[in-house]
């Protein structure tokens, strides 16, 4: 029952390659044993069956194709908050039998939202895959939504707002980036949403919520583990199959960002910071609005700027210059939308942030000039394609990979295919998409300041 | 036909006190002469005669409550783009034939839309009225709005676009710079629209518009000039009191703007630039929004701050220091939402656009530090209500403001009453808005700079 926003404290606590949001990863030639399947429920429900059979555990995730993003104007929350609702009673079981029954077997289940998707997922003995089903189906339609079920749930999530933005400075000055940054597209929006329409939220909104998204031709089922697709389907049918698919939904069109013809900054200064850090942010394509190959290359693109500590970001400010206690670079391909490609650091010892800064903006500036080298691009690729190992041993890696495609508007061919594209990536085509949308005069600035240094 | 928007270039270009959107103004005491009626249609058509003898003319203005701000997602720029579609052919009359019988008889006609409301008015002999209304009642509901009108009007406002827009940087600034100020509620928007989607806009989108909103029920008549109110009514009932009302309209509740946390800046470089300016701007109550006194305050806060050659911005940067060639500010008062407060100046001679803002910034400091004196309050108070006599000598003006205040939430008597709020006005209330609104950790700055300074 959580949020994924913050995407940029998400990189900054992440030392590694992050894999699970960057973009697909699978393997180069997927053995026999990874062979995935899909199939359609004749309700039009979508089923990926992933086979893992190193041990007797599944992954089922039911992922629905609504997030934030989708909210109606006002309404901002709503997504979230009914994922908070998906646990309360439906007509055939009370509030919080659904989780006792995960917790008696010894499984754990959890949800997210985020701006493109809302997901469910539970990881169980393959046995109890049907009774996960079975919960899942119920709760898609049959939850009960009264009003003491909205006012308590409603201050669970206020509550959650307050703790987790508004007491935190970092997060209060990512929702007011993200605003600034998008001006017309909906990922202006914080998916927890903002505090005086969270608290406006009722019963006639999350009942309208429910009936438009919460429906089997809007979900995709992903069953990952020690099972076979037979057996999915089987299962699958008996129950999501007897749920009655609901009216068709309108294609996702949201409305488009105008294009950028300045430079933006938004400045936070709180007692409870202590370094002083910054972001710059510019709008780019997803791996769903781009043109073929460009998000492919904003991959390798943020990975040789500034992916973990062989990139130049790290190599150049922590390690040769001593100047900043870190910098890197970043890019959110999975994204329905355009999305945004992010760099940042923080000064360390007397370092000043517009040394950072400038030494930051100096190695954009070197690789929209002078683009990145075959041995470069060469060492990249092979580390996405060495992170695919790392995403592959892991269960939950895969259901997720599949699924935050498959609800952003790619295929499962999509993400099989996905290791031939980043091969086939140039170094010309890394140069061109970073001339083309890293321009510093086009770029939006978060920083986040101590107090002393207010009213700058 | 056009559209209002660009506060900061309207603010610039005045020298007088800019009453007409700057709040409602009249007379302390008003003669009979000027005694306002207001009536409702039996249909929910509202209407105001402003009687005016002094020359046999009449003011015919028809105020539609739908402005750019009340536009659905994604749809931006189709309130104005209605507004040009309005002189297009109705079932009853060839396109052209109204703004012929206008100019046949020696009148004047135009429109506008903006945020919250958009206005038709014709300017004419007194014995055309009945005509006038005719006409404007026709096409209240009888548009012909096929594919063509559509494409060639839609031409139009694209190509209004690129040149009053995209061609003049201060105005893109604007937009940019207004998207950032407001980071939920609707004048984020620009009036004309987000170019990719005034492309859009259909046939569909335009017969949808019109049938919810272009209704009796929803629009404001008012009348100014050389006639009777009876007179007005009887012509009135006998041409709009035939339209149908339509379905009620759902009160105008829009997306509020969250708490503002940072300090945001927005720069844009150009070489059309020759002068460097900037315009820092604060989200504050309106008239509508506001408590009680509030409005009132901040319209001679504006006034003493920055209203005019008299003001302490004026007198400080350009008289004294000789820094500036303009500084001032100004509050937009007459919105359905909150609104802005702005201060802005711009650099004269050796001295920097640093040095002028600061010194602004240092006058806005001191207002929140000293408040004002009882003698520069009662200055500007008595500026107020001379301007009213300029107001009342101009019958477009006086059907202005009532329309204007009409169309965004307030009444006749809020009109009448105003001249009194603003005499209740103290000291300390104009120090206490200032302490609560203009704080510079929680502001947003444009910046219009020549080429050369680009990337800074």
């Amino acid at each position: 029952m959580t949020f994924q926003a913050g995407w940029l404290r998400a990189a900054l606590l992440s030392t590694t390659l992050a894999f699970t949001m960057a973009g697909p990863v699978l393997a180069d030639r997927a053995p026999d044993a990874f062979k995935v399947t899909d199939f359609l429920l004749d309700n039009g429900m979508e089923v990926v069956v992933i086979p893992d059979h190193r041990s007797p555990i599944v992954t089922h995730m039911v992922w629905y194709k609504i997030g934030s993003a989708d909210e109606p104007p006002g309404k901002s929350g709503i997504a979230h908050f009914f994922e908070h609702l998906m646990f309360k009673a439906t007509t055939n079981h009370a509030a919080g039998e659904f989780d006792r029954a995960i917790a008696d077997i010894g499984g754990s289940n959890n949800a997210f939202t985020s701006y493109d998707y809302t997901a469910y997922h539970e990881t169980v003995a393959p046995s109890a895959l049907e009774q996960m089903m079975s919960f899942e189906a119920d709760r898609m339609r049959n939850l009960i939504l009264n009003d003491n079920v909205i006012k308590t749930e409603r201050d669970v999530i206020l509550e959650e707002r307050r703790s987790r933005i508004d007491n935190n400075p970092q997060a209060v000055l990512d929702e007011e980036v993200d605003a600034t940054l998008w001006q017309n597209q909906p990922y202006r929006i914080p998916v927890i949403g903002w505090m005086q329409e969270m608290q406006q939220l009722n019963r006639t909104d999350a009942t309208a919520f429910y009936d438009k998204y919460y429906r089997p031709n809007n979900a995709v089922l992903i069953v990952a583990g020690d099972i076979e697709p037979e057996t999915v389907r089987a299962l699958a049918e008996k129950t999501y199959g007897k749920v009655a698919r609901g009216p068709d939904l309108p294609p996702r069109i949201r409305p488009v960002e105008p294009e950028q013809n300045t430079k933006r900054t938004v400045t936070l200064s709180d007692a409870r910071v202590s370094v002083p850090s910054f972001s710059t942010q510019w709008m780019v394509p997803s791996y769903h609005s781009g043109k073929p190959g460009e998000a492919e290359a904003l991959d390798l693109l943020a990975e040789i700027l500034g992916g973990g500590s062989r990139s130049r970001l790290y190599q150049a400010l922590v390690v040769q210059q001593g100047i900043a206690s870190n910098a890197g670079a970043f890019f959110q391909g999975t994204m329905l939308d355009d999305t945004s490609f992010t760099v940042y650091g923080a000064p360390r010892g007397d370092a000043k942030l517009a040394d950072v800064e400038a030494a930051v903006d100096a190695e954009v500036a070197r690789i929209v000039r002078d683009g990145v080298t075959p041995s470069e691009l060469e060492k990249a690729k092979d580390r996405y394609v060495r992170s695919m190992i790392f995403a592959r041993d892991k269960q939950d890696s895969m259901a997720n990979i599949y699924g935050a495609t498959l609800a952003t508007g790619g295929n499962v061919q999509d993400v099989q295919q996905w290791p031939d594209r980043i091969r086939a990536v140039t170094a010309d085509q890394v140069k061109a998409v970073a001339a083309r949308y890293l321009v510093l005069g086009r770029s939006t600035t978060g920083y986040l300041l101590p107090q002393q240094q207010a009213g700058n």
